[in-house]
């Protein structure tokens, strides 16, 4: 086992790890083992060892990387953009680049599941769902969802939910390949019936749940939808309307049409094309269905001395709560991009963005007429931004145009599509008109009175306060600073592997030669992009011991849900038409059942044994019961339970027996990295989280990539190319499922693993995972005793997390585990996960990046806390009166004259000496999370609320 | 006059600006004028107006910006850089670029004038005096110079100043050309005897000052300097030695070696090679000198509570305080690029740094092994990184190895210099070797035993602590959340211009095309560069009225030099001998005095009239007495006083009728540009301050750029380019005096300055010039009433900022002007310019870039604090136990348990509601200023000095 010391302190190795030699030293000490080989030998079992060594990397430095990097993206020929179909040209704010997508602050922030600490993102993403409520005039928004495909699947998954009597579904035939591709395959999955028609005649059969409506059309084409929407009404059934949003500046808004759910891409609101992702899908609702939207969703409420505060509303209804219940699986969305977009909103206001929208139609109005002008067939007479032009053959004229620089779309053998974004100018409609043998004629408006915008937009005044680059560069300084992100402090969050964004993959995402690439360019404008994701998916087979590895899914969930469609398409192929069940033990991520619902699979659930370890007789009795009906067993390895299970082989034998494939769940693989091969030690399909492992970062709450890994038999199952499949299904071609928008999901950030794997080299990815388990293993020594380790496995140890038991306590003295997760704030720490996997404890996972001394600040921290707790249990102080029931605290809160505590300010904010130096304040109090569910608010409060010269002073 | 509506809100001009046209009518009306032409009318003088429009330039968007800039970029060929001479390639840590280079929190900052809200950058420049102390081995560092040519120049000085019997200074032909040209120049401007000799013989004559001494030499030779040392000492002389940081980790310090001075480059660590600059120069010095040394200070020193707290030292030694007796008249830094260096050595350590030395050393020996092995000559026995090897033609052997992608540096015409840097691999010198017939040999080391490091270096902790890329991005977080800058906070501060840096422009200083581009790349090879720096250079000749402008001044201290040395040239050519007065204002800037001494030019001081403006009377007598004297005047217009003078025609007329040069420094450019022209109105030549008018960002206190723009005669005496004499002086071979070590100075940030005027085109500029008199007006104007104005000029206007008299509330009081700028700190903003140009004021310039609400924040904390005032002249409170005369509080002060002040703790940090949205915490108290001067510690101190653990709990 590669795991010698680190010899040069410049590698990336000795910069991506925490610890040094020595420290490493002092840690392995406080242990009792030797070296890191002997304590990765007692933690591991035996069975799940490499039998022989993986294939040998050596590491490239950081400069080494980057040259690379550098090299594959001058193999990418980046052609001035016209293509669309979902994918728009746009310009990037300077500011807004380099202030979020180049910030660290905003992206390596975690999910916001702790609102003190994340006021200032959420309110850039109350900023988003305002921008896209008020865009299409329905008034609650979510968070972002994944792509504008998936979050049409989630539409129609929503209608149907709540429209229960129909079970088919009308998708608009004008809609992008892609969606019509993804949408239709995740409707099938859940045994709707669907049927992909023109909308234009009347709506025929009456067992409708809703129907899907394009607004525009792929071909530009704008229809009124408002027939529609009244058809599927008088049916009982619902409408949802897919919209580009800058369209809808001129385009009279989906909800005053009264549709009832509005979907898309905010892409072209500043976010690069990144070769098709990742990008912020939206999705919006009328307010009956408010309650049941999927994806996160920021709701206004106030903290425990009445001011407002921002929170994620609903989370009862989110899959890590409902679990089998749940209706989607979302889990990580697409924070950043939802920030960058909401930003670009801010930034553009509802003037800018008008102008915007009028330029790009004008322009596409000029085209259009000079076409005509020269006597060419344009399709559609309204149009926004897209005019399709019909010619005896489209192939030529695009490659006629790609020596002209311009990509322009075949969209079949006789129409060209030509889309025009912000950075087209006068000078490109004249270029292109010449190929079409035309020129320059100053068009008219073609957007029918019918459907233009009549109601205001962005009215809300954080769309016209913000008008110059300072005072953007201050807004976002402003929010990034009231959030606690990982460049500032460990955020030890169990099985969430929140460590070390290298700078160097991360500076490489906004190069335009990656950035600017739309995702259907044809292959040979993107060969650098091409070798660079076949190298990395055959790197992730290698580390993973799979035979083919799909990059699409661009979330964990989405590759759960590739991977479980994989293995239901694989038991219908060999004929197993009835395994419908799929098992998930009680200690599983909420994820994996809801993933397993969404692919129509029964979810039967394996107890838990004593150990925490998967209970094997109640497995048999599950398998003996359900043997022939068992599709899969999902799995995490190791454990949800943060322990390396002995029994793991035995489980993947057993389900193998009754013809079940097995499911391994690769959310842990920071601890089994070049130790172990979870396609090798019984697993037939994983996926994994770049956004984890492979050190993608968090970007508070998205983007994820969740590539999906399978064994020689699923190839044939990998998600295919939704474009490939010209309105067939996957099952009548022989392909795999689509699950994202474009073939390789969110291409635009696999630099940043590539880079990671590359600069590890196989030796250092080995050593991280030891390392992890190092860290992992030294914070449960220590802490054990103030805070019982639940679970341990071999010879005592964890794996690369720990769960620390507060229940006793808890029952001792009141304090939860809420409450120490809040009092850690003060300490300036991020809280581990709380109540994952076991309700009333906290999950910590350090990861191999924290050095000892951040190590020892939180377990300073942690031992501080419990001697608080001492003093409860103790009869010092009431629970009500304590310091930790009360925390966090603002800096307004320890410094105003009032004080009415039990306790002292100083023991309120400065427990420890250490915080003298940097010390963090939260900008709220505690949120009052009942509140905010029962005053569902969603949208930005007006400025009024904020007003605090009155009140508090 | 073009000050018309902005029509196009995404225009980059509407972005630069802060208030939009609305915000424009209010502050209008405020003053009452119905338009900015109004205001302009009524402000500005009549007879300097523009009489005929400039040459005007469209501007372009940000994007447009940009891919102009990538164009330019895209015409530069960036080769290996093996050329060394002062420029080595070197490796910018990606977590140090993003962090440092791109962070507006640590470009947009200030000088650290004001300590308490400068904690992180003061750290971070002790961190590089510390740095440089331990390699050099002398106990004194400064927090850089401009560039080791001049460093080497103040060095020169310093030794002459301290030394005062000498007047010859003997120079080591031995060092690298660009530093004698302009050491040797810089010298005989001081009137020394300048030598330059082969310092292997022993020394000759009585009357030495100093020498200095390379090491190791030009053609990478390392000659033991202790013999050298040890002869000048023995003559009463001193000794410096110009040495590179990097080769000290192998060599023994200068100071072991009994130098009194080390001088040098810090930009091979981790500073992009950048065409030449900005770098950090360095200087230390021996204990006896260290009340002398010239440049900025950091010391050590404490708060009002005994804390140790950071500030700059010895300032009463610095020009502004010193004027005429200042003797140097370095002003800004290059505190950005000394922040880079000294993280770049805290991130690799004593070991790491010492490994890259020795890798970089061995590669050398490799190289000359293989030399020798094939019959080759190589020059020297010793060296570091430079390899000289003889040949029968050097220009060849070059353009062979330009072909095989690599820039070495032919040294004469027979001898070729390979110099290797820190991403040079063992197949760099596999394939350098080949082009000299050799083939890979090991060599063996070629350092000296008796030049070999033996004492210990970097031993402190800062060196050895933080070693992981999460420690560092969390170290630079931590330091920049301790400071106040432009991207938290209006910065009003008089005469520096703290206006928006565009991020279209700074996100293309890193780009490599740029970045990594050596200063001596033949032209070819620079097509770009030398493009834009030609369109530059020409834009500002259009914009000053001027034949024509040098941008090789790498500061306006640099700048103004030049401009007077073109002066002193242009009279002596004339055979005007004797003219050696310069006139200076008592209003000027106290650079302009020390400028002027290092001219050798005597000042003469003319008074100010009762307005503020120059007395005319005092002007005419002084020209009387002195007339065939005069050199020149040196005024600034508008002027220091912040006011348009009615009679700055006249002075030029007057000044130029004895024949005097009239020299117009255009550090308030800023009120002018597109307005008026200052080789229009009387001026002979001008510097300009990039840094100011043209965006580049203050940097924590540098890089600035000081361009020097001339009138058609003086055009023949514009800065040489210093590697262009060979030998000569400028005198002899009839060009300008070279003042940076490279053609054109700090090159790599002026596409920051060529993207502002692009992007804002003439009528942008000229606006922006508008706004920022309107500015300074409605501030003015609301805040006069409570701090009386002290200058207006015409109609009681003033022109872009203005002077706030607080001396009767000081007399009435003992307020003064220094507790309402640490007061200011508690409203989170940066003071005001501090009794600059009239002690007991401030000064106040709000540029045009902060909009209205920001103004009007600023103006309800100025009001408040006449507030606080008038409650201590109301007998309300002492001024001793007034919360003014406490100012500022840091967090921890306002929430501590213990409280004795006769105010409250809201009164103290909350005095307006807006800050309980966004508050800063300065994190030390007031510094007590005279301590750190009496107790000079200038490197930093043991972390023991920081345990707070004990005190103050």
């Amino acid at each position: 086992m590669a795991l010698h010391p680190i010899t040069d302190s410049a590698s990336y190795l000795a910069r991506h790890l925490g610890p040094d030699t020595a420290e490493e030293q002092v840690m392995l000490g406080a242990l009792g083992y030797g070296s890191l080989a002997e304590l990765v030998d007692a933690a591991l079992p035996t069975d799940i060892r490499l039998t022989e060594p993986l294939p040998r990397h050596a590491p490239l430095s950081e400069t080494e990387a980057q040259a690379r990097l550098r090299e594959y993206a001058s193999r990418n020929t980046v052609l001035r953009s016209f293509y669309g179909q979902g994918f728009s040209d746009t310009v990037t704010p300077p500011v807004i680049r380099r202030g979020v997508l180049e910030a660290p602050g905003w992206y390596t922030a975690y999910t916001p599941y702790q609102p003190e600490i994340s006021q200032g993102r959420l309110e850039a993403l109350l900023n988003f769902q305002t921008m896209v409520s008020e865009l299409t005039g329905l008034p609650v928004a979510n968070a972002s969802l994944l792509d504008e495909a998936s979050a049409t699947a989630e539409a129609v998954g929503l209608m149907s939910r709540a429209q229960r009597k129909g079970r088919r579904v009308l998708l608009d035939a004008r809609l992008h390949p892609q969606v019509l591709a993804v949408a239709a395959e995740r409707a099938r999955a859940i045994d709707l019936e669907v049927a992909v028609e023109d909308l234009s005649g009347p709506l025929v059969g009456e067992d409708l749940c809703g129907v899907v409506i394009a607004y525009p059309g792929t071909e530009g084409d704008i229809a009124d939808p408002r027939p529609v929407i009244e058809a599927v009404h008088a049916r009982g059934g619902l409408a949802t309307v897919v919209t580009d949003p800058l369209s809808l500046l001129l385009l009279e808004s989906p909800g005053e049409m009264g549709a009832d759910i509005a979907v898309g891409s905010s892409q072209r609101f500043g976010v690069p094309l990144f070769y098709g992702g990742p990008h912020a899908a939206y999705m919006a609702v009328s307010d009956a269905l408010k309650r049941q939207i999927p994806g996160r969703l920021v709701g206004v409420s106030v903290d425990a001395e009445g001011a407002p505060a921002y929170r994620l509303a609903l989370q009862t209804r989110e899959q890590h709560i409902r679990r089998e219940r749940a209706t989607s699986n979302i889990c990580t969305a697409q924070a950043l991009l939802a920030v960058t977009a909401g930003m670009y909103a801010v930034y553009h206001g509802p003037e800018g963005l008008r102008a915007i929208a009028e330029r790009v139609h004008g322009l596409a109005c000029d085209f259009a007429a000079a076409v005509r002008a020269a006597g060419g067939t344009v399709l559609h007479d309204a149009f926004f931004d897209t005019v399709a032009v019909r010619v005896e053959a489209a192939r030529p004229i695009v490659g006629t145009l790609a020596e002209a620089g311009y990509l322009v779309r075949a969209v079949d053998g006789t129409t060209v599509g030509v889309s025009f974004g912000e950075s087209a100018e006068e000078g490109d409609v004249e270029k292109l008109a010449a190929v079409f043998g035309a020129s320059l004629t100053a068009g008219t408006r073609c957007i029918p009175a019918s459907v233009a915008r009549q109601t205001p937009t962005l009215t809300h005044p954080v769309f016209s306060t913000l008008h110059s680059e300072t005072q953007m560069m201050r807004y976002l300084r402003t929010l990034s600073d009231r959030d606690l992100a990982l460049d500032r402090t460990m955020i030890p969050l169990g099985s969430c592997t929140m460590k070390l964004n290298p700078t160097a993959g991360l500076e490489t995402i906004t190069w335009p030669e990656f950035a600017d690439m739309h995702p259907f360019a044809p292959d040979d404008q993107a060969a650098g992009w091409l070798a660079l994701i076949a190298e990395l998916e055959g790197w992730l087979a290698e580390l993973t011991g799979y035979a083919k590895v799909s990059v699409q899914p661009n979330a964990g969930s989405q590759g759960e849900l590739a991977g479980l469609l994989a293995i239901r398409r694989y038991h219908v192929a060999n004929g197993d038409m009835d395994r419908d069940i799929c098992l998930v033990p009680a200690s599983a991520h909420g994820t994996n059942a809801a993933s397993a619902t969404l692919a129509h699979l029964r979810v039967v659930v394996v107890g838990t044994a004593g150990d925490g370890s998967i209970d094997m007789d109640d497995l048999d009795a599950k398998l003996a019961e359900h043997g022939p009906q068992v599709a899969a067993i999902m799995i995490t390895y190791p454990s949800t339970h943060g322990v390396f299970e002995d029994t793991v082989r035995e489980v993947c034998d057993r389900v193998h027996a009754v013809g079940g494939q097995v499911y391994i769940d690769g959310a842990n693989l920071n601890a089994l990295t070049g130790l172990a091969l979870l396609g090798r030690i019984g697993g037939d399909v994983s996926h994994l989280n770049l956004h984890k492992t492979f050190t993608i970062p968090h970007g508070g709450g998205g983007p994820g990539v969740g590539p999906v890994c399978v064994a020689e038999h699923l190839v044939p199952f990998l998600p295919a190319d939704p474009t490939s499949l010209d309105g067939a299904t996957p099952a009548a071609v022989g392909t795999g499922v689509p699950v994202s928008a474009t073939r390789h999901g969110s291409a635009g950030v696999l630099q940043i693993s590539w880079a990671y794997i590359a600069m590890m080299g196989t030796d250092g990815l080995t050593r991280a995972s030891a390392a992890a388990i190092l860290s992992a293993n030294y914070v449960a020594h220590r802490l054990g005793e103030a805070f019982p380790v639940l679970y341990t496995g071999r010879n005592g140890l964890v794996a690369h997390e720990c769960i620390l038991d507060l229940r006793d306590l808890t029952r001792q003295t009141g304090v939860t585990a809420t409450d120490v997760a809040k009092r850690l704030i003060d300490f300036g720490f991020h809280a581990p996960t709380l109540s994952f996997p076991v309700a009333g404890t906290l999950m910590v996972e350090p990861t191999e990046s924290e050095d000892l001394a951040e190590l020892d600040r939180f377990i300073e921290a942690m031992l501080t806390i419990r001697a608080e707790i001492d003093e409860i249990s103790g009869g010092d102080i009431a629970y009500e009166d304590s310091v930790l029931h009360h925390a966090p605290f603002t800096a307004w809160s320890v410094s105003r004259d009032d004080w009415d505590h039990a306790f002292t300010r100083e023991q309120a904010a400065w427990p420890v000496p250490g915080l003298r130096r940097t010390k963090y304040f939260p900008p709220v109090r505690r949120l009052n999370e009942a509140y905010g569910d029962r005053h569902l608010v969603c949208a930005c409060p007006p400025p009024e609320a904020f007003d605090l010269s009155e009140e508090n002073q």
